[in-house]
């Protein structure tokens, strides 16, 4: 199984309030299809979620009244996205079934503690596709908080220790300086032992609390023995080499 | 608390392919809404659910290949209802968030036998009104079944003890007799009693299992202090009525 993640930069347009890639979406599933592979699919909230989360404090938690009607909201438009990644995914012949964090994750300070595996491993026996997504959950300490695409692969990975976890971005991968800057090159392979070295730079809009948080937590997910890479959804093949192991344009964040 | 399923047959039309009954929706939303009663909202899957689900024998559980389809199908299916549900609920005010089976429910043999009744104690405690509906569900036995709205009220009536438990559907109530002979008359109240001498009809489309096994089930949701009533959605004012206590032409079903 692998797990692949639909960054909401790659499959939203996160400056405007619900603007859906389409074209991008569909060619992308379609790529998961024509792979072959197993997959569990974690797809990010974009500009489905993240402008109102935002405007009315969701992942402070609950703080005051107005913020519950701000949260059905959230929860509501990150399932409009997810509708439209299921129909894209069924549309490419891949059979998911989507698991809103809302009903079946529980998190406690803003980290997740628990997600209901034993669920997702029997989709996955039955040749589901478990689907995934940002959304606002349960938190045991503040009531509820946002629940990110990120931290679930984090604790997918861990958990279902996937062949390859592959994050689909709407860049190249990470860069050894700023991209504008002349000479700005891509990083094919990041270790540990590069986190202090390098002034590299992610330009994935993502990013919750900088570019090394975001690294160490993929040096995690590769693990041992897998690979953790970041490609570019934008350009056509990608992801389907990705999926499928063959050489791809990107960089791999491993374990050393 | 108050207990409402939004039946399939009052809010689709369920002799075609998703078709919605918006305007009837949007008005039960409003009466929930305007009653100012917390609720908890079990919806069936109607037109959006019960085709492909019967064409593909999902209720049977994991037979053949091609049924996968089917349940990411009808799984789909039914979340573009609930998302629907979820619209019409928030512009009449509420602030629901939606809790599918598939994510949350358990089966063992076509029975429910796990729900996750704290998660929705919690959401209640926010002002929050979970909404579940009539999906696909995992079967520790067969691999998949149906997991009907029905059987939701069921678990969630015993669990939960709602003041009331309310069933909106497209009929009046029970009748005494087949509705079409002369005669007929609407049946106001039923007890375990009744069960046996009257050969009452019910004409509630989404009946599974006959009439006496919905009203044994009815009469257990009732509970010793509750009540448990049929009303007639499509007429203005009842459901809202019948959530504030008021008198109402309806079936109410009780515990003697």
């Amino acid at each position: 199984m692998i797990l692949v993640k639909l960054g909401g930069s790659v499959i939203t347009d996160k400056s405007q309030y619900q603007a859906l890639h389409e074209e991008v979406l569909v060619r992308l599933c379609k790529e998961i299809s024509d792979s072959g592979k197993d997959v569990v699919v974690v797809h990010g909230a974009g500009s489905f979620g993240h402008i109102v989360a935002h405007d009315n404090r969701l992942a402070d938690g609950f703080k005051y009244e107005s913020q519950i009607n701000a949260l059905a909201t959230v929860s509501r438009d990150v399932r409009q996205l997810n509708l439209m990644v299921i129909d894209a995914m069924i549309s490419a012949g891949i059979s998911p079934v989507s698991l809103p964090p809302s009903a079946c994750v529980v998190m406690r300070d803003k980290e997740i503690v628990e997600i209901d595996f034993d669920r997702i491993r029997s989709y996955l026996e039955m040749g589901i596709s478990p689907v995934m997504f940002g959304d606002v959950a349960l938190d045991e300490l503040q009531g509820f908080s946002i629940c990110s695409g990120d931290q679930i692969m984090e604790a997918l990975a861990r958990e279902l220790v996937p062949e390859r976890v592959i994050f689909v971005s709407d860049v190249d991968g990470i860069m050894d300086r700023e991209p504008s800057e002349p000479g700005a090159k891509l990083v094919d392979c990041i270790g540990p032992s590069d986190l202090d070295n390098m002034s590299f730079h992610v330009r994935v809009k993502d990013v919750t609390g900088g570019i090394k948080k975001k690294l160490s937590a993929m040096m995690k997910m590769a693990g041992p023995d897998g690979a953790c890479m970041i490609i570019n959804g934008r350009v056509p093949g990608r992801l389907e080499a990705a999926l499928r192991g063959d050489e791809v344009v990107g960089t791999k964040v491993e374990l050393d």
